[in-house]
């Protein structure tokens, strides 16, 4: 049995960028920095170009390196305007190399330089709490972490870091719903190490607040979140509100696994048995949704697919379906899936449905009308209720979505997805369905990702 | 279309005795009742005899005759003595004819004369509210409404008894938890007519109070049934506790029923659809249980079987299986049984079981140690609950019922049936236990009464 120092000491060396690597990086993060800065001269344009994101903070993951350089305009420039000089100044910037404009909330620029994948990113120069775009606090955020997070606690950053990514936790996006590079910051300031961390989330009560500075008194009633994590360049902002309750869960379990049996598999991507392996034996109750869709800002899609395969659920489950798990996929390109797992694709011949009490003397009254003559018997329940058994109109599980996916405004999903759903759908069950996954490789790893995570979120020993 | 009141004619003339009914029953009791008086004479015994129940209160139903007598003795007599001399008294009184001794709260000798049931019931000669054995009460409720029951009003009670008779819901006895004869009577004094009684209980509300005199205070909180009826004769005593929310909710909807659309069906026995034809289709779904009992006074049996089949139902639930319906039959000689209707007599592969919330950490972690290794797989749900998959144990009914049979201790079923359900019972599943239920009668007519009565008590037009 390692020690835990040795196993902290282990991880740190998998986090610890290396001097070649810290050089590589610098090289390229000095010249996007002065190209920026003569690309705006030359342009003459009213802005300023600053390095940000965890290589300013020095506190990225070995091999995981991305340079982040913020063009900070002036708050009177037009919204279009800004959009449209920004791209181009970031155009400008890495004329030369390979580039892919994203979005996030605004378009922002991705371009690769002697292999370090860069973003350009347009914000505005404001002061606290004025923001215009989403991405001006983050120039901010730099700043707040380079001025109070200490050399020595830079390694507790990133044990942290690595932690959370190997249990998939790790990202305030939409996909994701966790916990930002920001925010591990914000905690390692705030406890002091990264086991002091693990130690206080392992204990963590619902509805906790954490915060830096002082606590505003109605933060309770201003924020609803599983975690509060108050902002601290911006006490109105609630870090914890991009945190899922699922997220969550998964760290703090993980936390309290690892402190009761550390181990360096908790910083490493689980690599244990193959999905294929744990869903063969279920493949019977397996649908795989297959749709094709437009491309958009990941975080919109995301918020899409997890609003449709919430409404599969709810659907299927009136219509009777035990669904045991739904999940969804994508691309980001053009393809997107629903996975459900469900406790039978078929449901038994018959079933009851259970009317008012007889009190309710209208109610009960259009329950009998509406379904007497559907009943095959109907009685009364030992407490008073109508009871009317009925033969089940749809008994398969396939044919319910096929209607359902017929009727995609009904069906209550994501108005984004309607009709990707309804015109590109593939249904597949069983063996065609694990097939499918295995051979689309962003599906293979979001499957991977969900299905294989026992024995280190949970494993208490 | 026949009106109300042609309805209401025809049905009193299956209600109402004949004269030569009249004139054998009459003949009957005078010879009971004389036989009675000498041989408590005879045997100078310190007791009273007198005629109770519907013959002397002339509300009995045509063809339907029972002969109570009642023998009175004084309340300083030890209740061994009571039952040993009442017992003794009886006989003697039926000397020559059939006999057969009944268990109610005590014994009593059922007895055939001239084709007429004559039942000699032995009792205490009390003040009302100083009783000391259950039939203490019924010479009082004679009394009762032979002197306030007016002779246009025992046509009426004829009509509801016989409109109750035929939902088969009459009678307070534990099997059906019905409405009794003099409930009935009770009703028709309240309400003045049968119609009126109907209309009444079509607009029930829950928790009525029903009474004749004055309602004392806190009757509400003294009683707690659905229905509440206070007993002229005693105001400590509600008649309704004895009448289930099944028995009342059947009444109240077959009476709204019959005021929408009147009809001579409803005084008559449902003889449509036979069982068999309706049970068939959902043959496949159906377990019947039959077993040796031995012979006890119907109330307790009854309530045995209530109690076991309840117990079966909850095991089974606990277990997954979707009960749809259960119920049970007895021969109230020697052999009971249990139906129940599955949704399906076999359960899917795989359950989720749902876990405690993240933030319970002792109960979260005992929950993992339990179920870590069970489960295929494991996750957060979105509300940060432990969700686990896991494959059922046992999946098959009948594996099920027969396990819990193997220890009806804990299954729970009543003690005086536990020894005879472990040692005796068959299992039997779709088209055998079907055939099973037509060849013996008592369960046929069990099964009959319980599925066949959809277009009396719900039809509303």
């Amino acid at each position: 049995m390692t020690s835990l120092d040795e196993i902290l000491a282990a991880a740190r060396k998998m986090c610890e960028p290396d001097e070649e690597e810290r050089r590589l990086i610098s090289k390229v993060a000095d010249t996007i920095l002065n190209r920026a800065r003569s690309v705006i001269k030359e342009k003459k344009v009213d802005a300023e170009a600053v390095l940000g994101g965890s290589y300013a903070k020095d506190t990225w993951l070995k091999g995981e390196c991305d340079i982040d350089l913020f063009v900070k305009f002036q708050p009177d420039l037009k919204m279009d305007e800004f959009k449209q000089i920004g791209m181009d100044l970031a155009k400008e910037i890495l004329k030369g190399y390979e580039t892919l404009v994203r979005y996030a909330e605004h378009p922002y620029l991705e371009g690769f330089v002697d292999g370090v994948r860069v973003n350009i990113v347009p914000c505005f120069n404001v002061k606290p709490r004025h923001w215009i775009s989403a991405a001006d606090r983050s120039p901010y955020h730099t700043e707040y972490v380079k001025r109070h997070l200490k050399e020595e606690l830079k390694s507790e950053v990133r044990l942290l870091k690595k932690f959370i990514k190997a249990r998939g936790v790790y990202g305030a996006e939409v996909k994701t719903r966790g916990f930002s590079g920001y925010v591990c910051e914000v905690l390692i300031l705030k406890y002091g190490s990264f086991i002091r961390t693990l130690e206080a989330f392992s204990n963590l009560e619902r509805g906790a607040v954490i915060n830096l500075g002082e606590v505003p008194a109605d933060v309770k009633l201003r924020f609803q979140s599983p975690i509060i994590i108050l902002d601290p360049v911006d006490s109105e902002r609630n870090l914890g509100a991009a945190i899922s309750e699922e997220s969550l869960a998964t760290f703090i379990s993980s936390a309290r696994s690892f402190l009761q049996n550390p181990s360096l598999k908790y910083f490493e991507r689980y690599d244990g048995e193959s999905f294929i392996r744990l869903l063969e034996p279920m493949a019977d109750n397996l649908i795989l949704l297959l749709f094709a869709h437009e491309r958009r800002s990941p975080d919109i899609l995301w918020g899409q697919l997890h609003k449709t395969s919430e409404a599969i659920e709810r659907q299927m489950k009136i219509r009777g379906f035990e669904v045991l798990r739904v999940f969804e996929a994508s691309s980001e390109e053009a393809e997107g899936a629903i996975l459900l797992l469900l406790e039978s694709l078929t449901l038994p011949k018959y079933m009851v449905k259970v009317g008012p009490d007889v009190y309710r003397k209208a109610d009960a009254l259009r329950f009998v009308q509406k379904n007497l003559n559907r009943s095959t018997l109907i009685w009364f329940s030992k407490d008073g209720r109508i009871v009317s058994l009925q033969e089940r109109v749809e008994r398969n599980a396939v044919n319910v979505l096929q209607s359902l996916l017929s009727n995609p405004t009904e069906l209550g999903v994501a108005e984004g997805l309607r009709e990707a759903l309804k015109s590109s759908t593939t249904i597949l069950t069983g063996r065609e369905a694990l097939k499918a996954v295995e051979s689309k490789g962003w599906l293979r790893r979001e499957v991977q990702r969900l299905v294989s995570t026992k024995y280190i979120t949970f494993d208490p020993d």
